[in-house]
C-alpha cells in the first residue's frame, strides 16, 4: 500500500470538509485494512458536513468520515482469523466492547462503550480504511460494490421492519428518505400486507410508489393519522415505522397505530415529544420499539439471505453516483433531498 | 332465588352511591347467575363513587357497580356448557365480541366492542350478579373467597410483570397502590432480581417492604430516576413497571430504564406526557408495552398456577374487611390511600 | 333454496364415493348456509375416498365430504352477527369448543373437542354447506373463488413456514405435494433465503422450480441430508419444513438441520420414527415444532394480507379444474400425484 | 504463584485419575489465572473418570479435568480488561470462537468450534486454572464459593426451565439427579405451577420433595406417562423437562406432554429413540427444545439475579463436601447416585 491516500476529512469544527492527502491508517493486530470500492452518504454524514449541535457534541476532528462502504481486504492484523486478503467486505460500524452486559446478552447495538466508525473513529470516505476484524461482513462476490455499501442503512431498515411480526400486516412508513425507501423494499420482501408511505416531499413519495408502496400520503396535504385511520376503516395501522424524526409525525404515528399494534421508532427527534400515553399506548395495548443501529449480527445475516437470493433488488434506490472529488455536489444534492441513495464510486 | 336483592347502586350521575333493593338480574341463555361471596374495591370503583370526568364519560346509570368478585353459581342459562350450579367462580370483567380481529388473534383484551362488568353493565356489589358464561373462571374450592376476588387486579399485575422477561432482572415498580403491591408479590414469585418500589406514600412504601420489595424510594424525598440510576451503578433498571399514572413519574421511569430494557405502562395519566424519545427510547433500544386488562385468558391460567400451588400468598395484601353496608367507610378509607386491598364479605 | 342438492357423499365404509341427491343442510342459530362456488381436493379427501385405516377410525358416514371451499352466504342463523347474506366467504374447518384451556389461550388449533368440517361433520363437496358462523372468513370480492378455496391448505403452509423466523434463512421443504408447493410460495413471499425443495417425484420437483425453489433434490437419486449438508458447506439448513410424512425423510430432515435451527413437522408418518435425539436435537440446540391445522385465526389474517396485496400469486399452483361430476377422474389424478392443486368449480 | 501445583489428572485413556504435581498453567494475553476455592463434580466428570466411549472419543489426555468452579483471580493477561486481581469469579466452560454464525447470532452455546474447559482443555480440579477472560463471570463476594461453583450445572437447569414459558404451568422433571434437583428449585423460584418429579431412585425422589417438588413418581413402580396423565385429568403436563437421558423415559415424556405444550431435552440418550411423531408431536402442536450448555450469557445473568437476591437457596442441594485428595471416595459416591451435588473445597 502507498503511505498516503486521498480522504474526505472533517478537519475543523464547523460546516464543510476537505478532500486531502492523509496517511493510510495503520492496521492493528485485531484489524484489517480495506481498499474502499464504494461508499454511500448517510443522513449522519450530512449532519457532520453541515456541523449541527449533535455533530459538535459527538464527532472527533480531524477525521476521515463516512461509514457506509464496500471494499476488498488488502492487509490483515496478525491476530486476525476468518478474514483474508482479497475478501470482499463491508462492516458493522458500531465497534463495541464485548464485555458489558448488553454485549453479553445479544444487545451489542446498545453497548454503552461503542465507538463509531467514521464518527468517533476514522471512516471510509477515502482510499483505504482500517476496520476491526470482528466487525467485518463478508459479501458475496456477485454483489456489486455499490449495492453492498448500502447494507449499513439497509440494516437499519431491516431491524426496524423486523422488530415485530410483519407478515400480512398493514404497515405505515412515516418518512421516506433513503432508509424509509429501503424499509418499503424490506417490508414488501418480507411479506407485509398493505404498505402506506408518508412524507412531505412529493418527489420522495413518487419514489416510494416506485419502490412498492401501495398508497402514499402527503402530510402537507392531509393529516397523517386521519388519512391512515380512514384508509383502514378506523382500525388503524398494525405496524407503524417512524423514520422521520418529526415530533408531530411521531405523535401522529401513535394516533394511527391499531390496537395491539406496534410502532417502531428510528427517526430521531431533536426535542421532546408529547404523547397521549393513556389512549395511544395503554388502552391500545401498543408495543413501542426503540431502534438504533443493526442487530449484531442478526440484521446482517437477514440482509445476506435477502440480497444473495435477490429477494431484494436495491438498484433503483441508488439515484446518483459520484466520484469522491464531487463531494460538494453530492452533499448539496443530499441537502435538497431530491434523491434516493447517493453513492461514491472510489 | 329471591326476586329482589340488596345492591350498591350508582343511581345518579354525581358523587356517592346508595345501597338499596333492586331486582335480581335475569340470567340469559349464555349467562350464569352467581351468588356473590366476596368483592374488592378497585381504583376504578373509587372513580365511579367520586364521579370524575372519566366516570361521566363512561359509566352507565343506574347501575350496580363493582367488578372484582368471587362467588358460587346458582343458576345457568340453557345454552351454557362447562359451568354448573355449585361451581366456585370469579370472572373476567371484559365482555368482548369474539368476532373482531383483536378477539380472533389473541388480543381480546383490546376488543373495541368490549362491555365492562360493573361499569357499562351491571356488576357485583350485590347479593347476585349475572355473568357471561364465556367469562367465567373456575376457582379451586380451597381458595378463600376473599383471595379469589382479588384475581381481577392480580391479573393486571400479572400481565404487567409478564409482558416481557423477568427472571433475574432488576425491576422498579413505580406506584405501589394495591396493584403495585400485587406486582411486587408477582415479580418475586416469578423470579425477578432486585425489586425497587417507588411511591410518595410512606405507608404504602412500608407495605411494599412487607410484600417483598428489596429497596424503597420515596419520590417526595429523592428524584426517582436519580435514585434508581445510583442504585444500579448508572446502568438503569431492566424492567420498569409504571403503576402510578403520574406524568412526572412516567417520564422518570423512562429515564431510569436500562438500555435494551423494558417499561410496561399500566397507570393511566390524565394528561399528555412529554418524553425524550431520542435518548430514553431510541438510543436505549427500549421496549415499551401498553398494558390494559388481563390477557384473555393466559393471565388467568398463570394466576391459577401461582395461587393453587401457593407460589403467591396474597393474605397480607388485604388490609381491611367490611360488610357491604359499610361501603361509605370503605370508600373513605380507599380515598385516603392508607390501605392495601379492601374486601367486602357478602 | 331448494330442499335437495347434489353432493359427493361417502355413503359406505370402503373405497369410493357417490354423487347423489341429498337434503340441503339446515342452518342453525349460530350457523350460516353457504352456496359453494369452488372447492379443492386435500390429501385427506384422498384418504377418505380410498378409505384407509385413518379414515376408518375417524370419518363419519354417510357424509358429504370435502373441506376446502369458497362460496357466498345465502342464509344466516338468527343469532349470527358479523356475517350477512351475499358475503363471499371461506371457513376454518376446525370447529372448536371455545371453552377449554387450549381455546382460551390461543391454541384452538389443538382443541381436544374439535369437530372437523367434511370429516366428522358435513362438508363442502356439494351445492350448499352449513358452516359455524364463528369459523367464517370473509374473502375480498376481488379474489377469484378458485384461489380463495385454497386458503385451507395455504394456511397449513403459512403456519408451518411462520412457526419461527424465516427472513434470510436457508429453508428446505421436504415433500412438495400441494402444501409443499404452497410453502415454497409462502417462504419466498416472506423473505426466506435460499429455498431447497426435496421430493421423489420428478414432476413435482419441476413444479417446485416453477414455484420459486432455488434448488431441487431428488431423494431417489441422492441422500437428502448429504445433499443439503453439501449445499450448505456442512452447516446444515436453518429451517427444515417436513411435509412428506415419510419416516426416512423425517430422520433425514433432522440430520440436515443446522445448529440452533428449526424443524417444523407437518407431514404425518404412519409409524414411529427413530431419531438420534442426542446429536440431531440436543447437541444442535434444535427447535422442533409440531404443526397441525392453522393458527386460529392468525394464519388466516396473514393469508389475507398476502393474498389481497398480491404478495402471493397462487394461480400456477392450480393444475387442473373439474366439474364435481368428474370426481372420479379428479381423484384418480390426485392418486397418481402428477398434479398441483385440483379444483372443482361448482 | 508457585511453579507447580497439585491437580487431579486424567493421565491415561482408561478408568481412574491421579492426584499429582503439575505445572501451574501459563496465563496468556487474553486469559486470567484463578486460584480455585471450590469445585463440584459433574456427571461428565464421572464419564471421564470411568472412561466410557464418549470420553474416549472426546477427552484429551493428560489433562487436569473438572469444569465447575469458583475462585479468585491472581493474575491477568496483558490484554485483559474488565477483570482484575482479587475478583471472585466462576466461568462459562464453553470457549467459543466468536466468529461463526452461531456466535454472531446469540447461539454461542452451539458454536461448532467450541473448546471445553476441563474436557478438551485444562480444567479446575487443581489449585489454579487458566481461564479465557471473555468467559469470566464475576461473583457477588457474599456468595459462598461452594454455592458459586454450582453455577455451571445450575445454568443447564436455568436454560432448560426457561426455554419457554413457565409461570403457572404444570411441570414434570424427569430424572432428578443433581441438575434435575436444581431444576426443581429454579422452576419453583420462577413461578411454575405444580411440579412433578420422576426418577427410579427413591433417595433422589425424597430429595426432590425436599427441594420443593409437589408430587413424586417412581418410574419403577408406575408408568410415568400414565401417572402424569392421571394426575392432570388426562390433559398432560404443560412443560416436560427431560433430564434422564433414558430412551424409555424420553418417549414417556412425549406421551405425557399436553397439547400445545413444551418438552425440553437435556438428558443425553446413548442410542436412538423411537417416537410417535404423529400423535405426540404433530397432533399435539408440541414444541421440542434441544438444550445444550447455558445461554451465553443470558443464563448467567438470570442466575446472578436469582442468587444475589436469594430467590434460590442452593445450600440443601450440596449433600457432600470433600478435600480434593478424597477424590476416590467422592467419585465412588457419585457412581452410586445417593447424593445431590458433591463439592471439593480446595
Amino acid at each position: 500500500m502507498g503511505e498516503t491516500m486521498i480522504g474526505l476529512v472533517k478537519d475543523h469544527r464547523g460546516p464543510g470538509a476537505v478532500l486531502k492527502e492523509v496517511p493510510v491508517p495503520i492496521c492493528g493486530e485485531d484489524e484489517v485494512l480495506v481498499q474502499i470500492k464504494a461508499t454511500s452518504i448517510c443522513g449522519t454524514d450530512l449532519h457532520i458536513y453541515n456541523w449541527d449541535a449533535w455533530a459538535d457534541q459527538t464527532v472527533v476532528t480531524p477525521n476521515v468520515f463516512g461509514h457506509e462502504f464496500a471494499g476488498i481486504v488488502v492487509e490483515i492484523g496478525k491476530r486476525v482469523t476468518g478474514v483474508k486478503i482479497g475478501d470482499q467486505v463491508s462492516a458493522e460500524g458500531h465497534m463495541v466492547c464485548g464485555n458489558c452486559k448488553a454485549c453479553r446478552t445479544g444487545n451489542s447495538h446498545v453497548c454503552p462503550n461503542t465507538k463509531s466508525f467514521g464518527i468517533t473513529a476514522p471512516g471510509c470516505f477515502a482510499e483505504f480504511a482500517v476496520v476491526k476484524a470482528s466487525n467485518i461482513i463478508h459479501n458475496d462476490p456477485k454483489l456489486p460494490y455499490e449495492i453492498a455499501c448500502l447494507q449499513d442503512p439497509l440494516g437499519n431498515a431491516v431491524q426496524t421492519v423486523l422488530s415485530g411480526d410483519i407478515v400480512g400486516k398493514s404497515v405505515a412508513i412515516i418518512g421516506v428518505g433513503p432508509i424509509g425507501l429501503l424499509a418499503i423494499k424490506v417490508a414488501k420482501a418480507c411479506g407485509a400486507g398493505v404498505i402506506y408511505a408518508v412524507d412531505i416531499n412529493a418527489g420522495r413519495l413518487q419514489m416510494a410508489l416506485e419502490m412498492g408502496a401501495d398508497h402514499i400520503i402527503n402530510a402537507l396535504e392531509t393529516r397523517t393519522s386521519e388519512a391512515l385511520l380512514a384508509l383502514t376503516d378506523g382500525e388503524g395501522v398494525e405496524v407503524v415505522l417512524e423514520m422521520s424524526g418529526n415530533p408531530q409525525a411521531i405523535a401522529d404515528g401513535f394516533k394511527a397505530a391499531a390496537k395491539a399494534g406496534r410502532i417502531s421508532l428510528l427517526g430521531i427527534p431533536t426535542r421532546e415529544v408529547s404523547l397521549d400515553v393513556t389512549n395511544q399506548i395503554i388502552f391500545k395495548g401498543l408495543r413501542v420499539e426503540g431502534i438504533t443501529g443493526r442487530k449484531m449480527y442478526e440484521s446482517w445475516y437477514q440482509m445476506k439471505g435477502l440480497l444473495n437470493q435477490k429477494r431484494l433488488d436495491l438498484a433503483s434506490v441508488i439515484t446518483h453516483r459520484f466520484r469522491l472529488d464531487q463531494y460538494e455536489e453530492a452533499f448539496q444534492l443530499m441537502e435538497q433531498g431530491q434523491c434516493g441513495k447517493i453513492v461514491f464510486l472510489h
